[in-house]
């Protein structure tokens, strides 16, 4: 490719409204065009590397099994109204009437449709397993479109979708996607991480997420850099940090301390160590009893003062899917005081005390007294207070607890979440009727996954990982470009042209994707496009190089200097560092 | 590619609702299926051959500096409100509201969108010409989706657009993708024409259609087949059938034809060929007249009595682009006669008379006398009646009628139009105020071309004009696979497994895109499965020919027989094949 024939349009600054790196590189490198909110049009060069990334997906999903089809992007409602999400989807999900006042969505995803088409195509178990998997312009409307390309409304979406005939076939087939995943994101050159995940709203019965890895993440990672044990934190799970329960030593005291309803201000006035205190969490469960009414559950949850409460993992526990922070009245009521200095030991009215697994294990801990202005000290299980109603897993790891593998401990790092893989079980194809008869001649529903990764989105977090003051540092597998050659001094110096076509054509003929420069560009705009696209390999034919010394410019974009070469050793270099990136 | 890790789904009936060959073909090959009304998954088997002609059109494209983008979907109302179209366009267009209540459009075309791309991208004519292009799926909603992908409301269409800095540029760039298609159509294998097209509601200033040819075309073309000239019978231009009018040979005289309201009839009683004989076509057009007074004008068309109106013609009239048929009363007032014996000769009142090229050149010709039951024959112009207001060329080409290039004569054929070039001129940057300086330093509208090609709708057509009995005969370069290799008896046969094996991968080590069916269907049904997909080369390795003579089975999907081989032949000799065709 010659410049002059392509599109190149860089920008000095970034528009305002670019938050974050990747944003403002795309923009400033000329990758992407706002349109309008989360729409983009991507230009040219952003084009170039979508399809490299497309073209990878492609490659690994076809040689994992998976079948490529196209689904339309336009579905009727009837299909989301079996499934039950057309109630379920929030305004994320874009509905409109076509001329007839017929329903329609415009598909964030595609469950529904390959659903209904698998269950009309496929009878029997013979015919299983299959994986059909499209890469397709999807909508969303989400609610506050930012970060460019990482929070659009349209984007481009790999999705695949396994029907097998029985739980142990979903698992083979979600393995498979599994490694298809990791071997697709080591393709792409990127730092990244697979984590087990929540499932959140989709449903089903396991799944992991994959995550590049960038200080720029929305997601917390926890991870053991001694094993592949990696977790979404909403996931991961958190082990007891006391193994067991200790004797009491010391008797129950109530404690004076004034104005102090933080842990913190405590353990400092009482000079008893943080980690000896508990933190009290009070929800309000909307619940059914058992004459079917509807009534509101108190819950007191309790971690170590200096530990988190996970939702996610409290969401799982019985009864407790939908809770909300506790009001004052609640409070009030429950335990006739104020926030800071409500405790588990005698409230007012009973309530459902749940605790994490590590406070179920202290002994001689601190906690509020249900009394302003005092705390409990020396307070211990059983002997103070009736053993929790439950004992459960619902706070965040923190950097430094046990791997639940055993091995070590974890850290935690930031992650941009760019794939998914789910086993969504019978979810769809209860909802929607689809079935294959099996081995016995009876109706079964198949046993779904579904696989996702996001192609567009990907583009930005392999930026959010890998740039520089000077712009974007391409894996060399998706950059626009794989090598720039940048003649200087070409219109007065036959050479330069000579040695520049030269360079060009050797590296066409190897099935190098080599752009030439030929624009005309000042050296210092030349090279400046060049380090903000993040082109990997640059070569410079400069007229003052060959005359001096008859050499040739190479460096690498991540390099200190630049390597000087003979013009003909220049082609197999390139051809060197290409093989070795 | 085998067989066992595709999906192949063939149908004995083709659903009641595909009425047409392409649509029936598809459905039972299994290429495409149905979501909802004009709406379809393109299945594996279909989606190779849509990848296959967008490859195609991608190749020439870039060949002819054409530049890939990619431009969202969902386009921000204002755009639409900036050029007119959010007022002009009717039904089709998709338009919705975001959960922020904010305009939005599916688009059906990109004008806006790239017009506000390059307008704030592109500021001096030093970067022009340029030419961005993308291959996206398009929303439609068409009031009567039918005939499958060939008039659905989802589908794939290349769309590109041209920038020039001056009229002549933009016929430069024009010309470059008239070019580029014509190869296109060439390397997809269709017998299609270029045809000189009526530019319809897109505006601008010239354009032609490429229209696929087949028997069951909904456009009609007219041709020459000594020359390239065609034109869509909308555009194509009729000459004089009369190259200059003869003096008067008779007399007026008015004929009594009772109850004769057609031409035929009068013709026949009164043994006057019907080439003597005048159509009358009574319009009445709104028009404003010199005091701004809006005015219904009556309007006489007068065509040779064989010959049909052309309503694209005569609505470029002045004053006649918008006409609708006369009413009888209309007609009462203006002839003081019933429909059927209307004709020029003193109308009751003054009416606007449009005469055809080759009626203005008639004389001694006979037409309706205003009077109910009478016709006059030996009517001359000047003589008997004032020369026609006007004289045009208002009627349809028939076949035989004299080439307008005056090279013989034309035929008439039926076409699918599967690609659009426009000349839009200034209509979109003049209404989005899209300009860059010229040489001069003065702000300039940008030059407009738009180019379309209906990838999807291609499929279709290429169906439409290559079918047999047994299915589709698919052109090589967009057949979902190049060749088939079908294995009869390799259960029980080793031999039958080792030349399979053997042939299949010697196939795929030269890049042939050869499928192997190791389905272990029976030969019966297997060999009607490809003919009904329509692989164009087939190999068919029996247990009881290579028992019998050692020899294999070619046979090419329009052949009338096989041809035996030996096994070590081949492959050669299919390699032969591909390269013919």
């Amino acid at each position: 490719m010659k410049a002059s024939q392509f599109f190149i349009s860089t920008l000095k600054e970034a528009p305002a409204e670019a938050e974050i790196i990747s944003h403002q590189l795309m923009m400033r490198a000329g990758l992407i065009k706002r349109i309008g909110s989360g729409i983009y049009t991507y230009m040219p060069m952003g084009l170039r590397s979508v399809r490299k990334v497309e073209q990878i997906v492609r490659e690994e999903m076809n040689k994992a099994g998976a079948i490529e089809l196209l689904m339309p992007a336009v579905q009727p409602a009837e299909l989301w109204q079996e499934s039950g999400r057309w109630e379920q989807y929030g305004p994320e999900l874009l509905r409109f009437k076509d001329r007839h006042a017929r329903d329609f969505v415009v598909g964030p995803t595609h469950e529904e449709v390959i659903t209904d088409l698998v269950r009309r195509d496929f009878k029997s178990y013979k015919q299983l397993p299959v994986n059909f998997y499209q890469v397709q312009a999807k909508f969303r409307d989400e609610i506050r479109p930012r970060f460019g390309v990482m929070r659009g409304r349209e984007f481009i979406m790999k999705d695949a979708y396994s029907f097998d005939k029985d739980e142990a076939g979903m698992k083979v087939s979600y393995d498979k996607m599994f490694n298809a995943y990791m071997t697709i994101f080591n393709r792409l050159g990127l730092n990244f991480r697979a984590v087990a995940a929540d499932n959140g709203s989709i449903g089903g019965t396991g799944s992991h997420e994959f995550h590049v890895i960038a200080e720029t993440g929305e997601d917390d990672i926890v991870y053991n850099l001694n094993s592949d044990y990696a977790a979404n934190i909403e996931a991961a799970e958190a082990v007891a940090l006391v193994s067991e329960r200790a004797e009491p030593q010391q008797t129950l005291e109530k404690q004076h301390t004034p104005n102090m309803g933080k842990c913190e201000l405590v353990a400092e006035f009482l000079n008893i160590p943080l980690v000896k205190h508990l933190k009290s969490v009070v929800l309000a469960a909307e619940q059914v009893n058992e004459n079917g009414e509807a009534v509101t559950q108190i819950v007191l949850v309790l971690l170590r003062a200096d530990h988190q409460l996970n939702e996610v993992k409290l969401s799982k526990l019985p009864g407790l899917s939908t809770t909300r922070m506790a009001t004052e009245d609640d409070i009030m009521q429950a335990f006739n005081t104020k926030p800071g200095f409500i405790g588990p030991v005698h409230p007012a009215q009973k309530v459902l005390v749940v605790a994490d697994k590590t406070v179920a294990n202290m002994s001689d801990f601190v906690c509020g007294a249900n009394e302003v202005d005092y705390h409990f000290t020396g307070v211990n299980w059983g002997r103070d207070l009736p053993e929790p109603d439950l004992v459960a897993d619902v706070r965040n790891v923190v950097a430094g607890d046990p791997a639940p593998d055993g091995n070590g401990t974890v850290d935690i790092c930031r992650g941009i979440e760019v794939g998914h893989v789910f086993q969504l079980g019978t979810k769809y194809s209860e909802a929607m009727k689809a079935t294959f008869l099996d081995e016995n001649g009876k109706p079964q529903p198949f046993v779904m996954g579904c696989y996702g990764i996001g192609v567009t989105r990907i583009l930005g977090a392999a930026i959010e990982q890998n740039f520089d003051a000077k712009g974007i540092l391409w894996p060399a597998a998706i950059a626009p470009f794989e090598v720039v050659i940048c003649p200087v001094g070409a219109d007065k110096n036959e050479q330069v042209r000579y040695e520049t076509n030269n360079l060009y054509n050797d590296l066409l003929k190897e099935g190098v994707d080599v752009i030439l420069d030929d624009r005309g560009e000042r050296p210092g705009s030349m090279f400046a496009d060049w380090e903000l696209i993040g082109v990997p390999h640059r070569v410079t034919i400069g007229d003052r190089g060959l005359k001096e010394d008859g050499m040739v410019e190479y460096r690498g974009r991540r390099d200190e200097a630049a390597t000087k070469l003979l013009p003909e050793d220049v082609a197999a270099h390139v051809l060197a560092q290409l093989k070795a990136s």
